[in-house]
């Protein structure tokens, strides 16, 4: 059964990186939840770098905000695609510090970035990297998707109502 | 046998895109390579997103610069992970509407955004993908890792030849 | 009698694309709204764009937040002038993001850019191109600028009464 | 037959402006082009907006880079709807002045943005507006926009060539 | 006796510039106010800056938001200094598009720009110009710094107070 | 006779600053020129800025690349009006810190900020200051403004030439 | 025994420097605090800086916003290393002045700069410099740090209480 | 003798870093070089930052680019004063990136961050850090200030030849 870390910088990122935790079960894929800050633990997190594939998981979650560090060092030990999410901290530059310090990467050591705040949609990546072989989990993917579709129709419908007067 | 769709929204993409398969093809991950444009090409857009999982595909690289949609669109379409390359073309404002168009995907739908220009690590990301449920790509990607660490080690000696005069 | 579609990718759009459907209706053009999502509902959004023209329509009014792709690849899709309302949603950075994936549009598909939460002047542009071709309506535009310019007036005569002792 | 107005601040944005131009000319669309300068002509700026529309204009594309003023000072001045085009200037600060001077302009008077030197796309919205209530030219909408459809699957298909070796 | 005349686009932005009203009089110069819109009374806008050189006045000090224009047209009507102040207004983007429309100016068409909502500042900038062949106001403007001054070694006074315990 | 001091903090800056030199002398203003670094000539900085008034100065331009510390700190010495030319040089980041650092000056110490590389806008700004209490000088502007103004007519001619094309 | 100085440009940047303050505290480091503007009280800004090595001071930490000189223009004047501390004051726009204005300071003249607001990193700064040569305080670093591990250590025990259900 | 270490994440920082080991020789202090990649060579790094301080290095001087880790990681691993030089790398967008993941460290762990490409600012730093409590470097300091500030006044002197005809 594959198996989904997410690991943030510190317990004040647990506000965000919890929608990652919570659409992870949702779609059934099971998911650890742990602190390593790449600033305060460093060899606690090259210990988790060096070993996550070997401890069973499969894919990465990193969360962490200002000069975000974490996801790209873990990028750096491990062999397992790494999913970085740029939190908007209260130390943030209106988050453009966590997004570039995430994103742009050097060649040869990537990191997958969601939008700023986004481990809604990290955890989302996560299941669907899983799903690209494993059958059941992309089928609660294609699931899921049909109902983000049924929601929006459901919201079109409710706006046409006569009485609000729009059509 | 896994294999990987890279796609680009315009011929004059290919200059930065070449970088993903040349990787992918290091890694002997298989690669198919397309010309799909999202604003040209909207309906073979689509047809291609909704089928790419079923045609054989386990992972999409998209690659687009300016308002860049491929990526995010081709992600509303498939249930496989997207890896997308903000590439910065001649009509893009420094690379910042590449990497905005690609990263700030709403709830639902993420894309894996790599850095700009960041085509080699989308198809060492995608190898990871793969390879995190299929050792042997793994153990390839270990090796990738491994022969960046020699060649960091290799110019720091060469750095410190006393002929140098660093130490 | 020419019609106006006024479309966003979320009902939580709505209050902002309100502006454009309130004057539009102030300026007697006639108006739909729908919802219709780049990202949830790619189906419809195509069904929609590709129809658009032939359904009545002569002006798209698309509104969307974060990496809003709405209104280029309604765009994309038909021959219509398409008006895009970066909207300043809750994952957006600033309004960035919004704002680049609407304005910069590759050459070959234009789309119509106002300025952030701009939905008001969409509504007047799209009342002014409906004007430029159909001189009962360019009179409603030619009413609506006299009337401004009098509120500007009357906020300056206000401002110098003697009471207040600006002047 | 309706007209469209080319005017700009300098003829030094005549090499930015000239694809407004030619495409139009494409379509077949009658075009008169001028220089006029907010800050430098502005009592003949205020005599072409305030005249336009009764001199046989229907849609007027404005280009002007750094503080670019013109646009919407001719928006402020005229019923008819205004394309503006950010010219990257020399003394542009990478262009962001010319975008935000130009679009963000205040509720009532809105332009129609369109990229950063983008005035091939300005000149295609101008035939878009035209041809939304005239059959002829949206049909040369419609045709040119299968054109460039062609031409995205020609490049595909020179990149299939087995002697790329992509396929 | 010199005067200068204080003008903005819309009474919503009268708080902010209140300050350069405010900061002239506790200077002893004098002052007009008035409201004039660059894209709602632009024909009153072109009869101001032809002008406020005829009517008396010395120094123009003009704020505006969003694509704030009114400065930089005054400027390209009248030979009077013309300062301008950036309004962070609720249209604008973090005031960016304020400032840069504003400072941007092409070549032979100086504003003088001072902070974003620094219309303190433009007050003062006024007074200086004034003062520079007004021996008496300029005597104001040393006094006025003298006390600027003082603030700060009584600030830091109170900051050594043993009971702060800073010392 | 009224008297421009043009300052600068490196002579590295003088083929921007030339400018400034060049408009004042066709303006028949009176100019000195001197380098007076804010980082290497602190005190050479303290009394220039202290005795400007007393040595027969009217306005000070300063410019200044990077952390651009000399317009503002000539103005916090000096009551005469500031003018300050944001300098894009080599150690700039786009110009963004040379903007910023002299435009962005706390309450009580203003500095007339131009755009990016301004000069020649800045001796404009110079001449119209001196005149706006010396008519002679007020003349020349006035002549100048003019003089532009033909020169965009000019260009419009030759751009409406019919071997052009245009019209 | 080592001192810092601890400096700032007015009162209202105290809330942010305070922090600087209590870590070099906590550290047994001991500090002086004053108020010296470079903008309003100039000379008293230079006697400080030339004189701060002579008078006991071994490491300056100065603390402003906005157009951010003080940081600057203090190490133009002393040989001592000065740590900066951008401040968002309420005219900064979103941090990027202050954060410009110190750092990119000219070749000669380098300012120690830390994060937006990171005024305790300052203090842990200005004690790690003087801990580079005084063992005592590199020990109380040493402590500090591990302080900071093992209170991340807690926080991740905390997570993982089976009543969180996180693990 | 007090020692610097001077490293790089790649040898392609070196043009830019070089002159930060120049300056150090100039002031003769006792430099060492080396490669060391926060994400190609991490347990290198790891091994270097916990033991810098006791292998008889006082100060450590840091570049890097794009998403720059390697001085926030060697500051969380070490008790010296950590300087971070942000270059401005091919992979870099303008710079912003490298500057934003040095700059904006977390609380606790601070980087002494000097201007884009600022290497020689680095130098000079790490030589004041020594100097603040060693006379001798510090008199070398105050002895290359004096130099700086000799430089401008030569270069003002040759400005002020007559031949020149600025004065």
């Amino acid at each position: 059964m594959p198996k989904v870390a997410v690991i943030m910088g510190s317990t004040s990122d647990l506000p965000v990186m919890q929608d990652a935790i919570d659409i992870l079960k949702e779609l059934s894929v099971e998911v650890d939840v742990d602190i390593v800050s790449a600033h305060r633990t460093p060899e606690k997190m090259v210990d988790f770098g060096k070993n996550a594939h070997k401890n069973g998981y499969h894919v990465i979650i990193a969360g962490a905000g200002g000069a975000a560090h974490l996801p790209g060092m873990v990028a750096s030990l491990s062999p397992l695609p790494v999913i970085g999410v740029p939190v908007k901290s209260s130390n943030s530059i209106d988050g453009w510090d966590s997004v570039l310090s995430i994103l742009q990467m050097p060649g040869g050591v990537p990191v997958a970035t969601v939008a700023l705040n986004g481990a809604k949609n990290a955890g989302i990546l996560a299941a669907q990297i899983l799903g690209s072989q494993n059958s059941e989990i992309q089928e609660r993917i294609i699931a899921y998707k049909e109902s983000l579709k049924q929601k929006v129709i459901e919201g079109a419908k409710h706006l046409n109502k006569p009485s609000l007067g729009y059509k």
